[in-house]
Order: C-alpha cells, then sequence, then structure tokens
C-alpha cells in the first residue's frame, strides 16, 4: 500500500472523487500542496492508474482528472478503514 | 492502523481465524515465532480488543482465542488490502 504511504495522495484523490478535478480546483483545496509537488503526485497516481487525466477539447481547452475502477476500489478502502480506525478509538479510549 | 504494523499481527489473525484457537497450535502454524512472542502478542491483541479469550473448563481446562466481531472487521478489510494489492500488481506490471 505504498500509494498510501506518500504524503498528500488521499487528500489529492478525496479532492478529485469530491468533483475537484481540475489543477487549479485540486491545488486550492489541498491546503499547503505546492504546484509542483501537486503535478508529480498526479502524474505518479496516473501511472498507478488510480486517476485517468481527460483532456476535454473546448473553448478554453481543459484537463480533468478523474478516479479509475481501481482508484475507486482503494479510496472504498480507505473508507472503511478510516471508519474501523475511529470505531477502534472509541473502543479502546471508551 | 498500528495493530497492522507490528511484526506477526496479520499472521496470528489468520491463525486464529482459520482454526487454530490453541496457543500450541498458533506457536506452530505462524512460523519462527517464540512462545514469548506470541504470549506478548496475543496480550496486545485482546487489549487492543481484536481477539477474545475463551476459557474452556473441562479436563483437561483449555484456553481458545477467538477473533471478536471488531477483530472480523478489521480482518475483512486487510482481506481487501490483499487483493485490491495484488489486482494492483497486476495492472502496474502487466
Amino acid at each position: 500500500m505504498d500509494v498510501l504511504r506518500s504524503k498528500w495522495n488521499v487528500e489529492i484523490l478525496t479532492a478529485i472523487l469530491c468533483g475537484q478535478t481540475r489543477f487549479k480546483d485540486i491545488v486550492t483545496v489541498v491546503k499547503g500542496i505546492s504546484e509542483k509537488v501537486l503535478s508529480d503526485r498526479l502524474r505518479q497516481l496516473a501511472d498507478d492508474k488510480l486517476i485517468d487525466k481527460h483532456e476535454c477539447y473546448g473553448y478554453p481547452p481543459r484537463v480533468e482528472y478523474r478516479l479509475t475502477e481501481h482508484g475507486k476500489r482503494l479510496y472504498g478502502i480507505v473508507y472503511q478503514m478510516t471508519e474501523w480506525g475511529m470505531e477502534h478509538r472509541r473502543l479502546i479510549l471508551g
């Protein structure tokens, strides 16, 4: 699960899943990330087949990112892990 | 998910889920673990509410370990992560 260990990746995937599909939107909602780092991360996430880059022709032309089915499945697991973690804290800490 | 980071924990949970519920059985199937380490891990897993220790009275008396519902839920997530990881390797490595 190295893809989850990289700082920012879960936040970037969350942003895209929640409809922030364009570079300028993602860089706004992922607090503290630089444009260079976001650019690198998006390329890596696409190489890992977690997101797809869609070129939307038109005026102005634009690029949108979307989660692949593979990325959505990972996201579903991350969501369950988060829920389990919260339940775990409740159980252990009372 | 610190509980998954500890060496042995997933193997111990797998052994118990697969019916190796007694100390002497677990120490046999979890290759390379010492009795002392297994004993510590079982205590920690019980403190984390992932397993329960059942004292079965009779002759001879015996102790059995079982996954709690909380432990089974974690195990289900680990299983999905493993499946996703295998799919990921197939996708990335071709």
